[in-house]
């Protein structure tokens, strides 16, 4: 049998310097697209073969487009075209400062220069019960996941008699007003108009709610208040249920408690309210920042090292103009990705490095057909469709790939003149942790 | 928590004849577009929510097609144009002849009229250990782990300086010659050819190895002489190495041992050498006939039974051009769904039953890029690029839905230009039954 001993990095010895970059995201493709492997030998290690073009995930989750239509492996983008390029697909433990090493699951590698682009994971906010009951939507497993999981709601709602219980089937409860909470309410409300009355003749979706929860004030913070109000007033004409000021106190896979008492009975609690910093151990906890992220200077230096950068989500740059860092979106991470590799070419020839700026290209969210709203420099707003045309053109352009590209863009003609939602497949018998009677019922449906 | 208890079928109250298909395969959503709401209620269950294209399965092992893109949602495909239609994503546990019922999972179900249209499913011929370790190719699920496990190999290749266990890695044993194992050798060769120098380009791939073993004296052999022949030698060109008369012994996960005790050292051992009829338990098993198969008479009755009729890959239709029985492809399936819905019909009208007779329309199998062979009726082979256009053709104008069949076309166009491949993606952690580094190792990668 194969044993983890047998296994090694296998990276060639090299007398260039070595970047060593940890996590294939918007930070790490960037930086390392701008690598020139006649300079540096680049080597990137993500726990995933691929690169998730994560804005368009809660498509996944709502059946509207396929796992493969947003993600890119990462060989395919990084071919033979680059040199002393060096992917390998195996989990970061440690990070060690003293001897220039990192440590992975097989084995341990020199680093000149070491980039932490590791991004976020769902934050809990320490609460093991959510963590459990709650169906999370960070990754392409937690979509696919979230996908089965809606479907099979529908399917027993059909299925009982239990009027309590079809209702409990027909809540969803979204946490976290942010652009994965708002689309991936938008969608399901298209869903319920649109695909679910054919799909289900004989039930009745006026029952079905869907609630968006945000702690604070409005939904999408981040956005201008012009842009929360058009988008609560879109979502509420659709028929989501907004509930801002709101917080989660608990959930047992059941019964969601809010912070005041009152209680929904569902089966399906999205988590969508937090995330955190993918922190690895080695770097000092004591200078870890709010919301796990780690203090980088306008280098993208983490304090305390000179050969240590962090990019992206997991950084925090505070600079006059965000005093708090950067949104944590694709932007900052694709910008100081770039930036970071014209710094290491810059620190290679001896020159001064130059500190980062971030560009804000103005932010967008999608609610449904023809429903966007954007926020551009200058303080304008937009709404409608003309920010759904705006939305859609800056997906595609950023989606990596040309194929890809074609597959979502067909996708979005054939849905937008169809109202479809094709990709309604229960791929895979999803068991909640703890729910017995569903993992008794999925594994009997499998048996052969 | 959600009790099995609270569940039922929920099907309603009828005073037309109800008829129960058991299955959503080729026969089962075929006889269910020509049953008529205004005559019949129709009622369909199936395990999963979905239909299959299975001549395509081995296009999404290979990376080449998104799962979503062969499977169609059985709600979509038959909605609410679709009078007294009712589906329910439940298992049939046993067929219950003297009280007129089936047993499912979640409550038992009167019929006036029962079709087992339950297809087949991957036969071991009782070699548990080859269950245990070999990877089937019948389900999606089978499809997606094995495209898994191939990267995995490729990746784990990769890393490690073993050699023995490195070559171990890069052979690949398809067991079974019929159109699934010749179409996934050839896929895979294109593979090593026109991907993986590009994804891998420190690795020899001269050194990855496809065998392609079948028991038989040719491959394919339900097709012509001459085709087989043809594709045996396109399969060499392409550097696939064929092994007829060839019959697995025995299978631990490392090692395939041949009857004559050759052996062959390989992590991935492809099992497509055999399926059997997903029979149900309350039909008598003495009527069983070979490959699990329900003998049929030619209304496709069950021997025995005037009520419950066996359609496709279940039945075994014995006539005097097919004394045993036909194909074990779609045609007959999709033909006999039809010729049922008419006899149901005719019954109904008190009319005679009208005997089955096979419209052969030929067969096909891919081979590679521009690489075909067909049988047509008149005994015509065909053979290299016009093959592969009447493949192409055939396959996508039978694909289920217009979004289905857009993007196969597109992505089979793309590819056609481009050589590439594009859902390489690793996108679960397979964990094959006792491999327990393999397990250890995807643990500590998917830790949170």
């Amino acid at each position: 049998m194969l044993d983890l001993k047998d296994l090694s990095l296998n990276i060639p010895e090299t007398t260039k310097p070595r970047v060593v970059i940890i996590g294939g995201g918007f930070g790490g493709i960037n930086l390392a697209q701008k690598l020139p492997g006649k300079q540096f030998q680049v080597v990137m290690l993500d726990k995933q073969n691929y690169h998730g073009f994560w804005p368009l995930l809660y498509q996944v989750a709502t059946a509207g487009l396929e796992a493969d239509a947003i993600a890119e492996p990462l060989r395919k983008m990084f071919d033979e075209d680059y040199e002393d390029f060096h992917f390998r697909p195996v989990r970061v433990t440690s990070v060690n400062p003293a001897t220039k090493t990192i440590s992975t699951l097989i084995g341990d590698l020199s680093y000149d220069y070491l980039i932490i682009a590791t991004g976020t994971k769902s934050n809990f906010f320490g609460n093991d019960q959510i963590k459990q009951n709650s169906f999370p939507l960070k990754k392409i497993t937690d979509a696919l996941n979230l996908r089965s999981q809606i479907l099979q709601c529908f399917e027993k709602a059909n299925m009982t008699t239990n009027a309590a219980l079809r209702q409990s089937l027909l809540n969803i409860v979204i946490v976290g007003g942010g652009p994965t909470g708002v689309e991936t309410a938008g969608a399901l409300a298209e869903m319920r108009k649109h695909v679910l009355p054919g799909d289900y003749p004989g039930m009745d979706f006026t029952k079905m709610n869907i609630y968006l929860v945000e702690g604070l004030d409005r939904v999408l913070p981040p956005m201008s208040p012009e842009s929360s109000k058009k988008t609560q007033a879109y979502l509420e004409k659709m028929g989501v249920i907004v509930k801002t000021k709101t917080l989660v106190e608990s959930y047992d896979g059941e019964v969601v408690t809010f912070k005041g008492g009152e209680q929904i009975q569902t089966q399906t609690l999205v988590w969508a309210a937090g995330v955190a910093g993918a922190t690895l151990p080695g770097i000092p906890q004591e200078i870890i920042q709010r919301g796990g992220r780690y203090p980088v200077n306008l280098f993208n230096q983490i304090e305390g090292y000179t050969d240590i950068f962090a990019i992206g989500d997991i950084a925090m740059m505070k600079s006059e103009k965000y005093p708090n860092g950067h949104p944590g979106v694709a932007q900052p991470a694709i910008q100081q990705g770039q930036h970071l590799a014209k710094n290491l070419k810059r620190l290679l020839a001896g020159q001064e490095l130059q500190p980062f700026s971030y560009f804000d290209k103005g932010s967008l969210a999608i609610i449904g057909r023809a429903r966007a709203v954007a926020d551009l420099p200058g303080k304008i707003t937009l709404g409608g469709i003309i920010a759904w045309f705006a939305w859609l053109f800056v997906h595609i352009y950023y989606l990596i790939g040309f194929r890809n590209k074609l597959v979502v863009l067909s996708n979005w003609l054939y849905r937008f003149f169809t109202y479809e939602r094709g990709t309604r497949l229960i791929i895979r018998p999803f068991i909640r942790k703890g729910d017995k009677a569903t993992e008794t019922f999925m594994k009997q449906q499998a048996a052969d």
